[in-house]
């Protein structure tokens, strides 16, 4: 089959490798129907280190289960599955609280033997537990929808649930990548009174707007904080979602988040140490969530939203790409000419 | 009267001063009935620098009103009164929310024409908003846990409160001080199921356990994470409270919390910036909160819990001092012979 490797910076390549095999009796193999690039693959694309042994890429697909392992009990081949961008056995403690993403059984794509979602098949460990079945035939031109309760829109999501976006809240979204128009979305179904999208790129801030935001900031840093007190009438955001993961984002969110608000990270930060003292955080009893998305404690109720045409998250998605034009894709977004690349494979 | 003054590090003075009077409409003038020396108090008594006009201090005190402004309507001579250790109109937006520390008509004693608490009688601003009445006749024994809903127990209450303490959950106290005592007997109140209280000083943490602690841990740092961790089946603690505000109890905290779960700090934090990504908080979605307790919004629910004997927060005073023996106090509290101490004008 191709798939997706990464073998430093800039250097994403496409190659022919073996078939995935079943390995352990709670794998299954899927064969990719629709995958994605992530804006968290930009990273290791702007700056992993040169390696002989690539990394498979890519941690965001929709398929059909091709084979079960002996011990999967809840699917079996043909069905149509989403897969959340982590892996986990949704059994373990943590897993029940809603934490899959911490997982001791559980991990992440592309690391450790598994295999990467930018290809036209995987192996998926702890199958009953990662991944999710869609009843019933599937309409094509929902794929991309289902395909964002992979990561995307769920992780947008679960910057809004974790922030305690809620009827009557003003809500300020960092970031007008996929992840932040999501979180605009997800605030808007969460019930949002107010939707402030901070974001420079008219196209994006558009769709943002036909996802419910009421207000779009282009202006930054101090700037912009003035512009985001000014429209809440001095008071600030009750919720701050950061949907970037880079310290100006992080300094804009606690100078315009309300005193009690939330300050909630999607963006997977590029910093470690960041103000949390008296003037940044605790002077205003801010508080500040967010992490990666256990996104498989979210599809199961998402799932009649997007089926049922309530939600459009599939949106995001402003190119589709065959496997072998995945590195055009990855450049694509790196240069912002496209928002979120669609693989068909 | 006789007012208590820090002219910097370690150099705290009584002095006689000219009573306080009323300045604006919505003043009251209290006798203070008794006060207290707060941690927080020390943070300048080690590290003011000398000023040639002293800062009046303390912040907790009980009272009786002596006489009010114009315009203050829910209070009379008499009345005798908890006062928080902020004052507020406790009617703006942010009062409202709860958040009274961040009034903007409110603010902290001993600055901007304000004085302390430390003293035997004070000018109260925003008094309808700012002091509680007790009603009926209130029972000598009863003022230490009266006065401790001015700012230390609801201060612990605070942070299990914003630490989502409930039924079921395990929560860890870093630190014995009398602040992380009080958020042992709230959490036991709110209905933690294991209360892991950290702490060093045995006559302290006895006291934590008669508050609610089910288990002591004295080791610090790695060896106080790891026996934290071993205490729970390696899966951590629901919620942490960060009762000192330095740097190791902040790592100490970031270690022993489970994946999903909160650290709530009210140790008034003496560091700004701090750990906060993937290895910190982010990977395992670790919520931060705290601050400034708004103790305004506790008080009327905590009354009854006093003044029934549900609880007796009074417990962490361990000496009590006249006004002119305050300087020989603050040495007590910063040499740790002394837990809390009251003072009685």
């Amino acid at each position: 089959m191709r798939a997706t490797y990464l073998y430093g910076a800039g250097d994403v390549r496409i190659e022919s490798v073996p078939d995935p095999i079943i390995q352990q009796p709670t794998d299954a193999i899927v064969r990719v129907t629709r995958a994605c690039i992530c804006g968290s693959d930009l990273h290791p694309f702007h700056s992993a280190p040169p390696t002989e042994r690539g990394k498979a890429m890519g941690h965001e697909y929709i398929g059909v289960v091709e084979e079960i392992g002996g011990e999967v009990s809840t699917l079996k081949a043909g069905d149509f599955v989403i897969a959340p961008f982590t892996y986990q056995d949704n059994t373990c403690v943590f897993c029940r609280e809603g934490m899959q993403t911490s997982c001791p059984r559980g991990g992440y794509y592309g690391a450790h033997g598994v295999g990467g979602g930018q290809a036209e098949a995987i192996r998926v460990p702890q199958a009953d537990g990662s991944l999710v079945k869609v009843p019933g035939a599937v309409d094509e031109a929902l794929y991309p929808s289902l395909l964002t309760l992979s990561d995307v829109y769920l992780t947008g999501y679960h910057a809004a649930h974790q922030g305690r976006v809620a009827p009557g809240k003003t809500v300020t979204v960092i970031g007008d990548g996929a992840v932040g128009l999501s979180a605009v979305l997800a605030s808007k179904r969460l019930g949002a009174e107010r939707i402030i999208l901070m974001g420079r790129h008219a196209a994006r801030t558009d769709l943002g707007v036909d996802f419910g935001a009421t207000d779009v900031v282009a202006a930054r840093a101090e700037e912009g904080v003035a512009a985001v007190l000014e429209l809440t009438g001095g008071e600030g955001s009750h919720v701050v979602i950061e949907a970037v993961g880079l310290m100006p984002a992080y300094e804009q969110a606690y100078g315009i988040v309300r005193p009690g608000g939330v300050i909630s990270r999607v963006g997977v930060p590029q910093y470690n140490r960041a103000p949390v003292g008296w003037n940044a955080l605790f002077g205003k009893n801010v508080t500040l969530t967010g992490g990666p998305a256990p996104v498989r404690a979210y599809i199961e109720a998402a799932l009649p939203d997007v089926l049922e045409g309530r939600i459009e998250p599939g949106r995001v998605f402003d190119r589709t790409v065959s496997i072998d034009e995945v590195p055009a894709g990855y450049r694509a977004m790196d240069d912002r000419s496209a928002l979120k690349v669609l693989v068909q494979p």
